[in-house]
């Protein structure tokens, strides 16, 4: 992979850092890329990373001083379109990878202005990029994180990306139906249609990776040293749920599963992640293709996710309660879920399933910085899905306030 | 429907503006909103309506003059929260008919600068709009103007908004898949599916209505003084097909037919499009409720339009040609098209079909203003799909050049 250059969007995030680190140690020449906002999101929440992380240019002096190679860091902002277009002009890559967008789906329904700015952000960065990348890289293979939230929970089988459909005597393999369930997962399903548009209409060549909800935050990168940790969210508006019930469970409050628990969603190790984005880039997707990957490993119900954390610290004499609170979100309580994951397996993915070990490793991390837990982000979330604003909100936006399982 | 009150957004629009005399004449109270960008677009453009239209303040001056009743104009831009928000709280409206978009296909395709105002433009709108409604009038029923572009040209029957999907032995209805061809077409792409969330989440009432291409340019209230005329497209950038080919007929140009001209597509006549929302409007959805109409009468394809005004001119002895042209955008030639347009039908729409009787009197329209015809605007489109932006195009966007038949 010598001279190959991938470009990281969003590198300064929970998955963008170790995907540089672990492009770069594939042999990539890898060009990092962020404009930093998490961090500025996390002042105005109240909110921060369980396990400290240092600078970008920390990170890659780190790297480079450990011997690890180069990753090539620039402050840039996606809704920049002329730096962006600077970029891609400049370094003319292989692939770009494409994480630079607000994800979480609470912060998008604090209220009309999370809502607007999540759908304009996410939306012109990666219309900015699809400009630049057909002007400037017309051969670059874009590989964009997507999100299963994007179909919802239909009562038939997902498919991945498309589906064939036969009706009144004719057939046609057309795009998944969408019942995306916030102004996140919305933006994400606009993205993917105007992605697709690019596809049809320039000859651009895209991989949207339909992502899970990621846990774990260990890579073999991130061991190395603590300047090269990733972020640990552990809140209502930035945790993961797996994530966020290890920390529950690790300072000895109960899990605060939504409603019955019942939700069933697809879930993925961060070293999977890693690996999804990998064999991506090493089988790109055609001139004019766009091709969608359900990237997950397994399908768990919230409640179940519970009771398997209460199990492993249980079999280390830790005892965990359950508790169900109303649900803040709009979403079916129970439902029929089978969502298919085949094609990154078809490349190679070989997927680290979850295992008690995974639980008890996260708990000893947590266990390392447990002095640095917030009480407080450790709750109930307060956004209230139906009501478009966070039960705290008093005319400026307030979101830092109790938070609980966040399923993406 | 007296007391009954309907804001109409983009009242400044060809459609918008014969909409808001239409419900006034059915007796409700119509205030009129828009942000006149339309007609800074012209300057931008080089383009102008072929009818000369008035001010608002004139039109709902003539209007009232006329002893037809109160038009109540306001200014205000949706993508102004606040302005809107406001609107929405101080009329508390019983419907929204919501035209106000950027609607023309080749706009948005001219350059980046283009395809992101679009996008951000409609998108943030009614998003502003939608929160608006949400807290401020929750029971109003909104009328979205879609456009039957955002199916695209599948290979199967279009059904009205959702298919069912019998798929692996479950079956579930879904929204229909989308296939859209311009970043203006994915703009309404957008917007239903933000509009159909809050139908779920918010319990948002909502018709989304997939229009067809529309034809002809007066109403029985156009008709009553020419200061109440509306405007009248012919350009490349906002004339929409058959009205193009109709003034390229007068001035005894050829029409321009891209490629075959097999393109098929959904037609309807501006009193039609009048009686749909009338028709919406009077029988709302239900809270929750989101509704999809395909709001056409009629199918053709484009060369058989441009056939229809040949015929027209020649049984008055005019003598035109058809000339068929390379085609700028991103579409099929020939392809299967069965679109379903029942739903308004059974809400007792009653069609204008298309007729030799319309062309000539539209003909008889563009003869009257002959003299202001810019030959300029006649011709064929320099929006190049493909390029992702105009032929002519040196920095600054350049669109006031030769145009030509324009499906949407």
């Amino acid at each position: 992979m010598r001279n190959r250059t991938v470009i990281v969007l969003g590198a300064d995030g929970y998955l963008g850092w170790p995907q540089a680190m672990h492009l770069s140690s594939q042999g990539y020449r890898v060009i990092a890329v962020d404009n930093l906002v998490r961090r500025r999101w996390d002042l105005e929440c109240g909110t921060s990373s369980l396990i400290p992380i240092s600078t970008m240019e920390r990170r890659v002096e780190r790297w480079r001083e450990l011997g690890r190679g180069d990753i090539e860091w620039r402050l840039v902002d996606l809704t920049d379109a002329e730096a962006l277009s600077d970029l891609i002009a400049s370094t003319k890559p292989d692939a770009v990878v494409h994480f630079a967008e607000q994800r979480s789906a609470p912060f998008s329904m604090v209220d009309r202005e999370h809502a607007v700015m999540t759908q304009l952000n996410n939306v012109a960065g990666t219309l900015n990029l699809l400009f630049a990348l057909h002007e400037h890289a017309p051969e670059c293979h874009l590989v964009k994180l997507g999100t299963m939230g994007e179909y919802g929970t239909p009562n038939i089988d997902i498919e991945e990306g498309f589906i064939t459909i036969e009706h009144n005597g004719r057939t046609d393999t057309l795009p998944y139906p969408k019942l995306p369930g916030s102004f996140y997962h919305l933006s994400k399903v606009h993205d993917s249609h105007n992605i697709h548009f690019t596809c049809r209409a320039w000859g651009i060549a895209a991989t949207d990776l339909n992502q899970g909800v990621v846990y774990g935050c260990t890579t073999p990168e991130t061991a190395l040293h603590p300047e090269l940790a990733t972020r640990f969210d552990y809140d209502g508006i930035w945790g993961t749920v797996l994530n966020r019930f290890i920390v529950q469970s690790a300072i000895g409050k109960p899990l605060t599963v939504y409603g019955s628990g019942g939700q069933t969603r697809g879930f993925l190790d961060i070293r999977d992640t890693m690996a999804c984005v990998q064999l991506s880039i090493e089988h790109p997707a055609q001139p004019g293709e766009f091709r969608v990957f359900n990237q997950f490993t397994e399908q768990f119900s919230v409640l179940q996710l519970a009771e398997l954390v209460r199990d492993a610290r249980a079999a280390h004499g830790g005892e965990t309660t359950i508790d169900h609170t109303p649900n803040p979100r709009f979403e079916k309580d129970t439902h029929f879920y089978n969502a298919k994951h085949q094609l990154l397996v078809d490349l190679g993915l070989e997927a680290h399933k979850l295992r008690s070990t995974l639980i008890d490793s996260v708990i000893a991390t947590v266990e390392e910085h447990i002095d640095r837990v917030d009480l407080s982000q450790v709750g109930v979330s307060d956004v209230e899905w139906t009501t478009g604003r966070s039960r705290a909100a008093t005319g400026k936006a307030q979101v830092a306030t109790p938070a609980a399982e966040t399923v993406a």
